[in-house]
């Protein structure tokens, strides 16, 4: 599948900045990535109006969609409500096999759910995660952390499917080989920890799929020490979104303290180039969007406030998920682990 | 009591560099701070031999005790074998009235135990919890988190009893009037969050003794807007060790990419005291370590890691909690909604 072209959905009426960031990620990436066919759903019309602001823009498919999941609705109900939703239409060209994976920057619960309903979960996945890639210590080193958010509560068995998936998408999509999997904890010593992840530090050291180095305390996610990182969706979401602003806050303290004084107006002068590679190593935002992992398809879900940049990255993160066949590797792996009969998938 | 002397008991042999770095943080503290007596607790031969290295040091007490509860000790069963250690005699000094706080580098679950065996817990907390101060986006203000340890597990009613802690301590020690209560969640809407958060949402709502302005998710931490935020220990301990090592990885990372090449180099010379002053916002070291909240006594829990510097902003902590006579604030306020009967502070 490497070498094919990868068909990326992209839902266009969802974001903060929807359509026309959007519609400008996708004209950015359509244009800078070799093998990718974008399609943008959404109101042709309001699309159109975008494009049209590109005027030498590549071609691009618009799929139509009527209507989005706006941020205040209940996702489940909205999207009965609303079946031609952008979103909905995004995931059903996957199921339909006219599209390889998804982007959207819309309701991320929406998309989720659309995600579960339309491509369904693997088998031998209890529930689906959002995996998100932090930059670390060390510049040539990247850690995946994963839930991110999709489940506030987890069992210990969650976060053993977590640290499958995890590592697949490491080893695959990342290219490390035997990732290190560590469980997020408050002390590297087994006994530490609460209830969940007392015996989820058990199972995950039976599990022979998996290569787990043990315990990651909060000043290991950043060590360039773990590759893959499981945790709940309460404290990955309260986690990425802290790391996300501490990256704004250093930018600005940076922006607020450097420039005092003569000295320091010079000083800073000089040093613009390097403060801007320090500013892409802070920045997070670059990477993009959540992958959604446990689900039938690549789904990639994006900030609300994506910029044009942040979304062709996401397109680029959902294309090496498409060429890796990361969907295929995480399903033969979970076949020869979870229990065959479909019930027990269903979930409890 | 904001006019009389502060006793510290100051814990000599519980840290990475103890005792040395410890007795050079009393010295440095009996110079620097008024009305404060420090009082050393440990291995006297040994802690003189380090007051021998400090000709110049003003006098500072030393009460002899016997051993330390090592790292890889259990607590409990380690507390009670050495009635005589260094922390269980800091402790007893205050339950005798004979210091003020007690101030530790050592086991911190040791410290705890010792805390709770020895002075008690206030009449109407279920559960200590320790807070810690976070440098916020804004140079004159922080804010004060908790739990970041002493509690894995915790019930919403745990959460409201730190949110009037914090509260009182933010008011009384930090001085702020009417301090901005937080509860860490994944979202600001009240329907988001774990089970736990659901809960404890609705009763921090409530409660009519806190200024209760609902959840901050992990972007809003450091954004100034909150006083107070609770969380259980777990959550909020990966917090606190994450933003730690973010501050040193943001310090490494300037060194690295600020002087490349001859520009960076002349650049960086320049900027050297605008980097300090930033250096100093982001290094939260030097708060000094957490306040243990919800004993009969003021008990700060500092780093291992401390060196000299950190134990006297501990001991600054120390004086300043003593000072606002925290213990009676808290008991004052606990008493008026805490239920009568002690069954019912003994716990569950």
């Amino acid at each position: 599948m490497a070498s094919t072209r990868a068909r990326i959905a992209l839902d266009a009426m969802g974001g903060d900045d929807a359509p026309a960031a959007i519609v400008a990620g996708a004209i950015l990436a359509q244009t800078e990535l070799a093998d990718v066919d974008v399609i943008l759903v959404g109101d042709p019309d309001r699309i159109q109006a975008c494009l049209d602001r590109h005027p030498n823009a590549p071609k691009i498919e618009v799929v139509p969609a009527e209507g989005t999941i706006e941020m205040h609705e209940e996702p489940l109900g909205a999207l009965r409500r609303k079946p031609k939703a952008s979103i909905n239409v995004s995931m059903q060209l996957v199921k339909d096999g006219k599209a390889d994976a998804v982007v959207s920057a819309g309701h991320s619960g929406a998309a989720m759910a659309a995600a579960l309903l339309r491509l369904g979960r693997l088998r031998g996945i209890d529930r689906p995660a959002i995996a998100a890639v932090f930059p670390t210590n060390r510049a040539d080193k990247s850690v995946l952390i994963l839930d991110v958010g999709a489940n506030v509560d987890c069992r210990p068995k969650y976060l053993e499917q977590f640290a499958v998936m995890g590592s697949i998408y490491s080893q695959y999509v990342l290219g490390v080989e035997s990732p290190k999997v560590g469980l997020l904890n408050i002390g590297e010593e087994e006994s530490k920890g609460n209830a969940v992840a007392l015996e989820a530090h058990e199972i995950l050291q039976q599990n022979p799929h998996i290569n787990f180095v043990g315990n990651a305390e909060g000043r290991d996610v950043l060590s360039g020490n773990f590759d893959t990182i499981v945790c709940d969706g309460f404290v990955g979401n309260i986690l990425l979104k802290f790391a996300e602003a501490v990256g704004n806050i250093v930018v600005q303290m940076l922006k607020e303290e450097l420039p005092r004084g003569l000295n320091g107006k010079v000083g800073t002068a000089l040093l613009k180039p390097n403060l801007k590679r320090l500013k892409k190593r802070i920045d997070a935002a670059e990477h993009g969007g959540g992958l959604l992992l446990g689900v039938e398809g690549v789904c990639i879900i994006s900030h609300g406030s994506s910029d044009a940049f942040s979304i062709a990255n996401a397109i680029r993160s959902a294309k090496s998920a498409v060429d890796k066949n990361i969907i295929a590797q995480i399903q033969s792996s979970t076949r020869d682990t979870a229990p065959r009969k479909e019930t027990t998938v269903a979930g409890d």
